[in-house]
């Protein structure tokens, strides 16, 4: 029963792209839902300007007003220096910084090119200096939509660099579903024979319907933390339509029934994930949630009986 | 560039659950696009009773009217003798016959015990005698949704029965979508290990979102022939709202980015399968057909320009 370790980021991935703000509340109430799920880590919220994301305007209250549950990670991704003082201010067990490994998508996501976002994300992990751990989450790994292929030897050369700054962990994501099983393996075997200090983490889009494939090639390649967003909630501005992060309950459903141990409650976390279509108002894409778990059986229609009987 | 071997069920598999009936000049329109874009295989129609299936009443018409490419084999699914004869009549290249791992599935489905589904289609064989070739699916091979465990042995063992008879290939379904891949790479290799010279497909649903990965443990064990129905057509009575089949233009697409020889020309494909939602009249689950393929690139928004200058 080897060990799989979930991060999941529907409160803070997902519920970014959505439309209509979601109440202080919910989220508090989803958060404090989770932490009762067994979940390594929870993507909270995001310390970034208000006006640049306003879903997430209540990142200090949030992060207040949560019940920390002892084992579990609260972490918070974090743009730039004010960002880092907030999370540091909120107690947050962890800073997930961001930055991509594509010039035009850094550019059009973060508004600079990758070499001011270095430095800036830099200044970050010097100014934290130890006090927290950070995760570096590199965007657009296996490619961008925008420019295209993203050589692997860029994305390891970003890895390298946050390496060497001290980062305990890197994310490696597949931001907008471009990944397939056999670029997933070569990415996994070339990170590992690297990087195998580091804390190594997959986050997957199933955008194109790839991402649990994505996940058995990331698994079968020894890599043991992924991202998840409950219901399959996040997406892509590219693909209006398509789905977004992959599930988290069909991710640990699917490795629960192989036979890993992802330490996760999955009744627990299929009642929260049916609350989702309530709290976003829309539907949600994760499968499991609709048609229940493998071992959830159905009763035979009536009729079998009857026909038992017949032809015993 | 290892081959693989797509045969398509959306008019049978994907059509037969459809609650509004399909015109004839629509499935004929379609197999015939269908058969444009590089299938090894096509499953047209079913000679079942017109009032079993009232959707496929239309199999002889359908099968008389499409207009058949070389080297497409265009199979039909067969009851019964009386289904036979008619399949015979109507020049299919193939007959597809069909029945379950599960004695309760088998009595749900077809309305009489497995041994009796054994002895007609064993008829059906003989009668046969080799002058069409002969495919057995064979349903709930990963697990019944009224029974649960379906023991592999059970699977192994009708596989052999058929063998016997000298079938010329055997499909291993996962009805509805209960296989997870630990549990379809141990299918594979005893199959592979015990019925090497039979043709085996394997047929997944993706229900419960492990379509892609299941048909990934496949392709990883060996096997080059894969069911799919186009925009993921076809489902599960047990779980209203989840997905059905496997979307066959989504798993050509992870194949071919992999770079397996898939045989289809995926933009033709896509453009049938952005048909679907107008010929069944609702949205459909395959995921590519909304996103576009991996490398159908995105324009950067406009003021990526500007800010490249402004930082040059």
């Amino acid at each position: 029963m080897k060990r799989i370790f979930f991060n999941e980021v529907a409160t803070r991935d997902g519920f970014q792209i959505e439309p209509e703000f979601i109440p202080t509340d919910s989220k508090v109430a989803l958060v404090d839902a989770l932490s009762e799920c067994g979940y390594a880590k929870i993507e909270v919220t995001s310390f970034t300007s208000p006006k640049a994301i306003p879903m997430l305007r209540d990142a200090d209250e949030v992060m207040g007003r949560i019940r920390r549950v002892p084992g579990v990670e609260y972490t918070v991704l974090v743009p730039n220096l004010r960002g880092a003082e907030r999370a540091l201010e909120a107690r947050a067990d962890e800073l997930n910084l961001v930055m991509s490994t594509s010039e035009t998508h850094n550019l059009a996501n973060l508004r600079m090119p990758m070499a001011h976002s270095f430095a800036a994300l830099s200044e970050v992990i010097q100014r934290v200096d130890g006090r927290t751990p950070i995760n570096v989450s590199l965007s657009c790994c296996f490619g961008c939509p925008m420019e295209g292929e993203v050589p692997q030897e860029s994305v390891l050369a970003w890895v390298k660099r946050f390496a060497d700054l001290g980062v305990r962990g890197v994310t490696i994501c597949d931001t907008t579903g471009m990944a397939h099983p056999a670029q997933v393996s070569r990415m996994v075997e070339a990170l590992q024979q690297r990087f195998a200090q580091l804390q190594l983490t997959l986050h997957f889009h199933n955008t194109r319907g790839m991402g649990l494939a994505n996940l058995l090639a990331g698994v079968q390649g020894g890599i043991t933390r992924f991202d998840g967003s409950l219901g399959g909630l996040g997406g892509c501005p590219y693909a209006p339509g398509a789905s977004g992060n992959i599930s988290s309950e069909d991710a640990i459903h699917m490795l629960a029934a192989m036979g890993y141990d992802t330490g996760i409650d999955l009744p627990k976390l299929l009642a929260v994930a049916r609350q989702m279509p309530n709290i976003v108002g829309h539907e949600v894409p994760g499968q499991v949630a609709k048609a229940g778990r493998t071992e959830d059986l159905h009763p035979a229609p009536e009729f079998v009986a009857a026909l038992r009987e017949q032809f015993a």
